[in-house]
């Protein structure tokens, strides 16, 4: 049943995919989005803010979080948490917003469990060659780290499957476009709409 | 099953809609589409041509089409017939090109029937009484004929629920890209691309 209220979309993909940079570049443009920031525990990167780009947390204060049920979804990834904090997206949601999430994929499967009718968008590297090419050169990972990035990468693709839509990422503009005709097209689906188009029809006949 | 071939997208919705304005201003911009150009028996409308808006037929002609199976669909709609020619629809998909149709309500019921994987899209016009100005003042329609049209138009407008997407046609630019956006993103759909992509996971690790 889809009631009268906000769509959540969900975009997610292999690590170093560059989820950030698309998200950021969505958000840029004009939208009608309300943006769901994620906690995390991982150390913040240069030019990273906290409240920003993530809330980051301590390893005991996401685990409050875990323990009194704030977080929709979260997950361990390598060594950190992420997770995203539960009560914003249902207010958004119930109010009629759309909400975008930009998380992890196993935090996605998570949160697909809780939202069936969520939209969930995969994005794609070109090629594991260039998802490790992009893994080096942010230059914040040891050797070991991006063996462990990649391998997961490819344990994260084969997790598609559970996804609606896939965009590949060879060029920002080009998946930011594509992710846009995504949330386009999901607000004109037929069942939707229906309820409100059928007003037409109380109209009499001259 | 979705295979590597062209989708089918078929753009319908009552008459005086604005079907066929939606239609011309898409194939107006950029596209990949191949247009099905329909064949009808009703008469050539001023700045109509045989082969570009319609192939125009008289009614023993189209009654040969029918025989001979070469329309993948046809109705009679008020007092004339509306056809799409088979062959060329499937060549074009078998070929890997997108298709689209713009046709009547009940031809894209069957068409339905024969292409359950294809798209299809409900252009609703924003209330019936807009509708009906917009068919009299089209000045080729007879009083009996405009009633006729919309009381064809509410019953088609309860059709709706065998469509995909629902498009409202308040504002023609508007539509057109709500039109495109579907068209992108049912390219997007992780179903149509999974098989492609899958051969990233082929490349080895480091």
């Amino acid at each position: 049943m889809i009631e009268n209220k906000g769509i959540l979309f969900v975009l997610s993909g292999p690590s170093g995919v560059g989820k950030g940079t698309v998200r950021k570049e969505i958000f840029n443009r004009k939208n009608d989005l309300k943006y769901s920031i994620s906690a995390t525990t991982r150390g913040m990167r240069q030019g990273e803010k906290n409240g920003i780009d993530y809330f980051f947390k301590s390893k005991d204060e996401f685990q409050t979080l875990i323990e009194e049920n704030k977080l929709l979804e979260y997950a361990k990834y390598v060594d950190n948490y992420y997770g995203t904090p539960r009560d914003y997206v249902e207010e958004m949601l119930a109010k009629g917003h759309d909400v975008f999430l930009e998380i992890e994929v196993q935090g996605a499967l998570q949160v697909k469990k809780n939202f069936p009718d969520g939209v969930f968008i995969f994005l794609l590297p070109p090629s594991l060659e260039e998802l490790k090419n992009r893994i080096v050169s942010r230059g914040t990972e040891t050797n070991e780290l991006v063996r462990n990035r990649l391998s997961e990468a490819k344990k994260e693709i084969r997790m598609m499957d559970n996804y609606d839509y896939a965009v590949l990422n060879d060029d920002v503009n080009r998946a930011v476009e594509n992710v846009q005709s995504i949330i386009a097209s999901e607000h004109l689906k037929r069942e939707r709409v229906e309820k409100e188009y059928r007003k037409i029809l109380e109209v009499e006949l001259p």
